[in-house]
């Protein structure tokens, strides 16, 4: 392997008092990850600190040290905890100076779009070290900024902002890294095989036969509501080997898990489903009590899902059951509304009143409060009613309101799934 | 300040090549932080490495250097991949034991819990350094671990599943710190002022003043979909003063941003306008058509929402706005199912059709496809009907299909909490 070849590895340091107290998710990392990933950069650590020049100035050197190349995020703001830029010109040993091009364009974007002359304490964000790049943001007020000393370390800071980062990077940092010859030609593939309804555990029993025998790929397990995902990963220069590669160990995972593999990759169950429905013409209907809207959020927030997922009820009330979904009141008082008569007659009534092919219908005891004994929280019955077939199961899922909610959707996903595709139900938790 | 009342600074370090690829959020650290938070520990730095040892023991060993404390959380799974226990058991030059007790723990868990025998796989989760502490696990197998040097520097190593890591913080870790003495008196406390309708820059204009007025208290600007969070800090050893001075900064805040801010701290605008309702009296339903049932979906996340919120119609397909919303087949003919008729009259059905009190109507183009020059993507419709006043606004909200249902369901929900609390709508994006 020739030096050129080596991958570029850089380090991901996020700025921000909010990333430490634990009151904002980052979800800026990892879609940096993935960008680079994709151009062969590789992230070898991401580290966060807060709002303070001492502790930011300390991990830009650390950081520098070890690879030569940082990106940051946050800290580019208007406002007073905003110190990226003079703490790392500071590091660079650069003036902070007003640019007066970034000035005008700030103060015609306020004047266009917002009708209104730029706030004061938006002037700073004019201010850049000396010798900087501009990064130019088209998505929000802050330009972002390279650095680079004479030694060809760099430092590229980008806002925190998640959706003017994400503009930035594919607008300025990925071609930029492109030019400077980034990954030499390595570059990290990764496939994931993506499974539900059996436990990381008895997948790594299956697996762990077969997963020495992959040889330079690593597989790793990451279990979430949705199921265990397996992840796949090759960083070698051939891009074409490297595919066929992945391919085929995907191809193995596939074979040994059966029925459990729902997708690969990105794959939502949800666009699996409305895929599989929309290849033999069926269309969905909801009918949702405990997850009031969840199931409906995931079918429509895969693009193009109007062709097969119709609409529904969002049950939550009995009454709404009741007057919407037919389902009769002396069956409410005898069985309750967690229970399997309701859970088909919801299901039958979303298939026949939303002119759909299959109806889904969850009922269950989300929690906190609402358990008892005969039904504890978890509780849930699902029912699907494909052209009058009828089929109900019973789960119990574990975890607090929110986690019962999607795993109760997910378990619902899959029975359309199985039952649509013809595979055999499985036992739910 | 004695050296007792210093607060403890931790660094936390999260280990797993998914978090360097980017295909995992990580939702630990800031659980982590807010659970240490509440007892005056401090996160002073997050790391994240990948599954090598070498990188895991470099990070480990710098952390231990910077603050003797360091929580990983990861790699202590059944898989090959988990590595964190041997490489901190090498560095602090410990051996890896067989615990018998551990090991018959888990055998009986899975025997009674899932009746199969312990995998194989499952084994090394009973190995620990010597010397070691165990941190029980009652919520998954993977037991954690104490490790502590002679000169009282520390790792503890909690695994990566959320629900086992959330668990065994209040089982064992906090208690652990605590009988240490952790925070020595010193608390973090935060109160955070929730805004929506303000950009953060006009924020900070009304507030730079105002801010430097505040002696021992820090102010953060949080932009998201949901508006622009302001958070106010303290870092101090008086409990009930620091209390008092944050109420009193966060009424002055409140004071001068006025209606733009809804709730704070965790409050979710959901919840407030349930609460809003509750108290008059109200109940609410929808009718989603492109937020397809987000907007229930939030509303049912909150604890108790039955007996505010009734349920209603995901409209999805036009043909569900005609036959479950009373929406004239010619209405949708000459305006389109993004106009100001359509969701007037979605609204309106959503009301009296659900035996609610407001009804609340969105319709949209959420992209990535459907606009038009006319209807741009993210051209949003919202309307709610009160008691037969009927209200529209028409909106347009930037980003991606996520992000405009997201921003659409909160303008939806602050359109109702203006209207329910008498405040005068506010011109929207």
């Amino acid at each position: 392997m020739t030096a050129a070849a080596v991958p570029i590895a850089v380090e991901l340091l996020t700025i921000g008092d909010e990333l430490l107290l634990g009151f904002t998710i980052d979800t800026n990392g990892p879609f940096l990850a993935r960008a680079l990933g994709e151009i062969g950069v590789r992230i070898a650590r991401r580290t966060s600190v807060g709002d303070r020049a001492p502790e930011i100035a300390a991990a830009v050197r650390d950081a520098l040290d070890r690879t030569g190349a940082v990106i940051t995020t946050g800290g580019l703001g208007p406002t007073s905890d905003d110190l990226t830029k003079p703490t790392i010109a500071a590091l660079f040993g650069r003036e902070m100076l007003l640019d007066q091009a970034i000035l005008e364009q700030m103060q015609e974007r306020w004047r266009t779009r917002f009708q209104r002359p730029l706030p004061e304490s938006n002037r700073q964000q004019a201010m850049l070290p000396a010798g900087a790049r501009v990064l130019v943001n088209r998505h929000g007020s802050a330009p972002g900024v390279w650095l680079e000393d004479d030694r060809g370390r760099w430092v590229a800071m980008l806002p925190g902002v998640p959706g003017e980062m994400r503009g930035m990077t594919g607008d300025e940092l990925v071609p930029l890294l492109r030019a400077r010859g980034a990954g030499g030609g390595i570059v990290i593939r990764s496939t994931t095989v993506r499974t539900t309804g059996i436990s990381e555990s008895l997948l790594a029993d299956l697996l762990a036969e077969m997963a020495r025998g992959f040889p330079g790929l690593s597989l790793a397990y990451l279990p979430g509501y949705a199921g265990t995902d397996l992840r796949l990963t090759s960083e070698s220069a051939a891009g074409p080997a490297a595919d066929a590669s992945l391919a085929a160990a995907a191809a193995r995972l596939r074979e040994r898990v059966g029925s459990y593999v729902y997708g690969e990759d990105d794959d939502d169950l949800a666009a699996v489903v409305l895929q599989l429905c929309r290849e033999r013409g069926l269309r969905l209907a909801v009918a949702e009590s405990c997850t009031g809207g969840l199931l409906g959020e995931r079918l429509t927030s895969v693009p193009g899902s109007s062709d097969v997922f119709r609409g529904g009820v969002i049950a939550y009330h009995d009454d709404v059951k009741r007057v919407h979904l037919d389902v009769p009141e002396a069956m409410l008082r005898a069985h309750g509304a967690v229970s399997e008569p309701v859970a088909r007659q919801m299901a039958s009534a979303a298939r026949t009143r939303f002119d759909a092919t299959i109806g889904i219908a969850i009922t269950g005891v989300a929690g906190p409060g609402g358990g008892s004994e005969e039904k504890p929280v978890g509780t849930t019955w699902i029912a699907i009613d494909l052209g009058g077939d009828n089929r109900a199961h019973r789960a119990r899922f574990v975890g607090g309101r929110d986690e019962v909610r999607r795993r109760a959707s997910q378990a619902a996903l899959e029975m359309v799934r199985r039952a649509v595709s013809s595979e055999p139900q499985h036992a739910m938790p």
